[in-house]
């Protein structure tokens, strides 16, 4: 019998060294306050169950648009595009690897990332056996242009605004480096629809700026699977040729559709979410917990004790608490400016009012 | 402003060259005879639409499960595997892009796979920037078991029954190969159950042996993208760890369950579609066509005119000709061994008909 070692063998190098990506725990069982992997805590647009039902018959046994062209064209209308400056992912990350794939060894020194942001960056990279460039931000977490710029890599990946610290960047800083950098510059608006400002409006004005989004968090699907990047009729090309031919089924293209379509609805969520997001930031600073400023529809913050302690004891300590109580967060604890920190994702009111019993019950609070 | 050629040159050298698979055509409007893509002519198991409507609800704002846990549990029990034997894709070209992203770079002369067979996977290879040994078959279309044991590729792709032949391959014949081949061997069996056997159980006979499903045939769920391996724990570890971590979305998850469990529904679509094909064959082979024998959906057949004439002269008229009668066939010109032929789906007895129609009226019949 071939021993496992000899199966690893026969696989590349650098895969038998790979670690998956970690995603946050999904718990089967009901009862969990769930405020983990910033999903929304509203349902998306009825139009989507109405749009995908009717996907449901003889239709489901054809093979989708294999180009989800109409899902291009209404996102590209609703951002002032041409349908060729659009591709669709299943799923942000879908999109994010193929720009890892077309971009990460071409000329340049790699893909470069800021650290603390989307921890899945490494993870395709390292997938593609592709070099990296860590460019650090200080806790003050301004945009550290000129290092970004300074990277020299073929790609550039940046959350904005930023996880996991809900930050936002202004588009003048982004563009600033977008003129600066001179490579493939990403910004990942994963959460955009939660902040004050986009940078949508650089695709157009600068060739090597790709804006990805996602219907995962302001439009409530993150169980659909539906991403975008917006950039260069020649960008998108080459990420076509990269992409698996059916990478968005039939029912995500219908729901997109749909859930593109419904502006108000998703206006009114948002709305919602920046409201209780706002009581809940002042929440944490009346506790005299340091959070940072939200435009997403998380917020980061540092846990903090009655006799004022602060550091990666006191937050794990808060995390194992609210674990305990069913109430479930993120906690990074692998890097200097993430690890006294808790990402706590904006839930319903109720949620929320479930988070601050359970915070009042920690006994280090008391 | 930046030509596109700079950008060009910021996509890794291979990427620059790369052209894209080339799906066959999904025509938007009604009124078409569609016999091009092998898909299921009739609708899924009713119990799908149950299945995914219940997921419709708020479900859709959550995460699916990264792992497709339940999935894998229902695959692996219709097959007496482990649930870690099972690893669930986007449609099986996940799962072979998954085999390739791991395995191309392995020790070993890169991928291996008979010709002609899917006509994805030099596209796979050639993303990956991988070495492709291609193994000629005959007209004969016999398992060259000695040249693709001789490969000494690390991956070897092989489609049995075959595209776009039809041909199925004994499963003793399956099991010399694997004996004799030292990488990785994936099976890929989107056709199998139209065959008359299948090679599942030498997954737990041999280690290197992988073997791909899909729902897109049999299962009439090609707009739902799943697909699966099934191989060792150690090669689904592998596999896991270069994939993207949701990608099954949750209605394909919910889909997929129903689908597998109905078995009772996919008997009597195989056992219609298995007659089908049967008098298709027949009516060729009246025609003087030669036709392989098909162990699965689809024929692929010689057009022969009236004096006797076959080639590829021949074969692209008569498709030219089913086209303009709104009959689309799939034409692959590009290989001596399929230049003569059309591939066409095994359809409904009406779609059929429809099609005999369409070659009584080819001038070149008459």
């Amino acid at each position: 019998m071939t021993q496992p070692s000899e199966i690893n063998l026969l696989a590349a190098p650098h895969v038998r060294s790979l670690h998956a990506y970690t995603p946050g725990l999904q718990p089967k069982e009901s009862g969990w306050v769930k405020l983990n992997t910033n999903e929304n805590p509203y349902p998306p647009s009825p139009r989507v169950a109405e749009a995908i039902t009717r996907e449901l018959g003889g239709a489901l046994r054809l093979y989708p648009d294999p180009l989800s062209s109409a899902v291009r064209r209404a996102f590209a209308q609703l951002h002032g595009l041409a349908e060729n400056q659009v591709i669709v992912g299943n799923g942000s990350d879908d999109v994010l690897n193929l720009l890892v794939r077309a971009f990460a060894g071409g000329a340049g020194r790699g893909v470069a990332y800021a650290m603390p942001s989307y921890s899945l960056y490494p993870v395709l990279v390292a997938i593609e056996n592709g070099a990296t460039v860590e460019v650090p931000f200080t806790r003050e977490m301004t945009l550290p242009v000129e290092a970004l710029a300074r990277s020299e890599a073929s790609l550039l990946l940046l959350t904005s605004p930023n996880a996991p610290t809900g930050v936002g960047f202004r588009t003048a800083e982004l563009e600033k480096l977008a003129q600066a950098f001179r490579g493939i510059l990403v910004i990942d608006e994963a959460y955009a629809d939660f902040a004050e400002e986009n940078a949508m409006a650089l695709v157009s004005r600068y060739p090597r700026v790709v804006v990805t989004r996602t219907l995962s968090k302001s439009h409530g699907l993150a169980g659909l699977r539906v991403g975008f990047a917006a950039g260069r009729p020649e960008v998108i090309d080459l990420l076509d040729r990269v992409r698996d031919s059916y990478n968005v089924n039939r029912l995500s293209q219908a729901g997109a559709i749909a859930a593109l379509g419904d502006t108000g609805y998703l206006a009114d969520v948002v709305a919602r979410i920046k409201r209780t997001r706002a009581a809940a930031e002042a929440g944490f600073r009346a506790r005299g917990w340091f959070t940072y400023p939200s435009q997403t529809n998380f917020l980061f913050t540092e846990p903090r004790t009655a006799d004022g302690r602060t550091g990666p004891d006191v937050a794990k300590a808060c995390y194992e608490h609210l674990l305990a109580q069913k109430v479930l967060v993120r906690y990074f604890g692998s890097h200097a400016l993430t690890r006294n920190f808790l990402r706590i994702t904006v839930g319903t009111n109720a949620e929320m009012e479930a988070l601050s019993r359970a915070i009042e019950s920690w006994p280090l609070t008391a």
